[in-house]
């Protein structure tokens, strides 16, 4: 079924799945594990609108294209246009908070980063955003303290919470919105915290946001 | 006004702007004149559909990022769903042929591509693909064997022929919807030739396709 965005009881939200906009190394643990360096401005890319898949979908990893990450992440779903605003006016255009993986072809993404290359074969494939129903803002009063975890087959692997974020969510979205007009349906993904790795066929996942808990499986 | 996919009498055509999935250097004299490698395998990358402008509307440079470059392309409308399909397939799938200028802030892309980052700030930015109305394929019967070129301010800047490419149209369509699902509306550019250079304010631009010719100007 093409992929719709959905409030936390299932129902359509009436958005039009619209383009990803991420931004890499947000969490200062995450920069660490992988030995990059601290972003001097933030790294923004950019995954279409055929990367979105549900969360509960069984995930589809590319065959023959080396390791595939996971990279847990507060998703922002935007509600309304949103160019060259503030912080404030970015919060106000918020419709809803969901969890979502950004799936990345880590040995491809190398690979492309030493070349010099674009990521988006590495970072934009399709199915390389599944994607949570979302919760309403009011049912999130302060998304910048909240713990984001990652459980693979029972096992710990990702953990943080939003308020270690360098950029804020909402400075962020005002920043993205300097480059990239934010669109009714667009979604931002806000960065990963440590603790990422490959994904393997098969892996049960478990998302935690807040008190709030999404599972996903590997096929 | 919002951007509108248009034929050449000017009347919508019904499609959805959608992404444009771009190559970079299919070209080899522009490889030549960037001193880049001939890559082993395409370069792939990808503008939003706000990216998307009208060729005839005043075009904005950014302020304050550095140069702007002109890229002129053989710009492809999809008109179907393609998914991991075979060139002739993506053939039957045109819906038209026109011309865009894939802007690119030069001066940022050699930063980016020198710290290994994605491209998007240099490539995606708002209004980065001036597009023209689009020829009916019918009205294009060999496109894989047309001229292009790029006057500004009465002076011959880029020209090529599309026979020069070195992954033709549909193959680079086919070997797209591998990675990336292309959708009624989405748009491919298909690389340019050599000849690029910076853009400056008041610059009057004219893109010839074939025996076509759109006009263009720098606000």
């Amino acid at each position: 079924m093409p992929y719709q965005h959905r409030s936390m009881d299932g129902s359509p939200l009436g958005l039009p799945p619209g383009k990803v906009v991420c931004i890499g190394r947000n969490y200062l643990e995450h920069i660490r594990e992988l030995g990059n360096a601290v972003p001097e401005t933030p790294i923004l890319f950019i995954k279409p609108a055929t990367s979105l898949v549900q969360l509960a979908d069984p995930i589809q990893l590319p065959t023959g294209r080396g390791s595939c990450h996971h990279e847990v992440e507060l998703a922002v779903l935007v509600g309304r246009k949103l160019q060259n605003v503030d912080a404030s006016t970015a919060r106000q255009a918020v419709s809803g908070y969901g969890i979502a993986l950004d799936l990345t072809l880590r040995d491809l993404q190398n690979e492309l980063k030493k070349k010099g290359h674009p990521w988006e074969l590495a970072k934009a494939f399709d199915g390389s955003c599944p994607l949570s129903p979302f919760l309403s803002p009011t049912g999130l009063p302060d998304p910048q303290a909240i713990n984001l975890t990652l459980y693979i087959n029972g096992e710990l692997r990702q953990e943080g919470n939003t308020g270690q974020m360098m950029l804020g969510i909402f400075d962020l979205m005002a920043h993205i919105s300097n480059h990239f007009t934010l669109l009714p349906g667009d979604v931002v993904l806000t960065g990963t915290p440590a603790g990422v790795g490959p994904l393997q066929s098969g892996d049960q996942l478990i998302l935690g946001l807040a008190e709030h808990h999404f599972t996903a499986q590997v096929a």
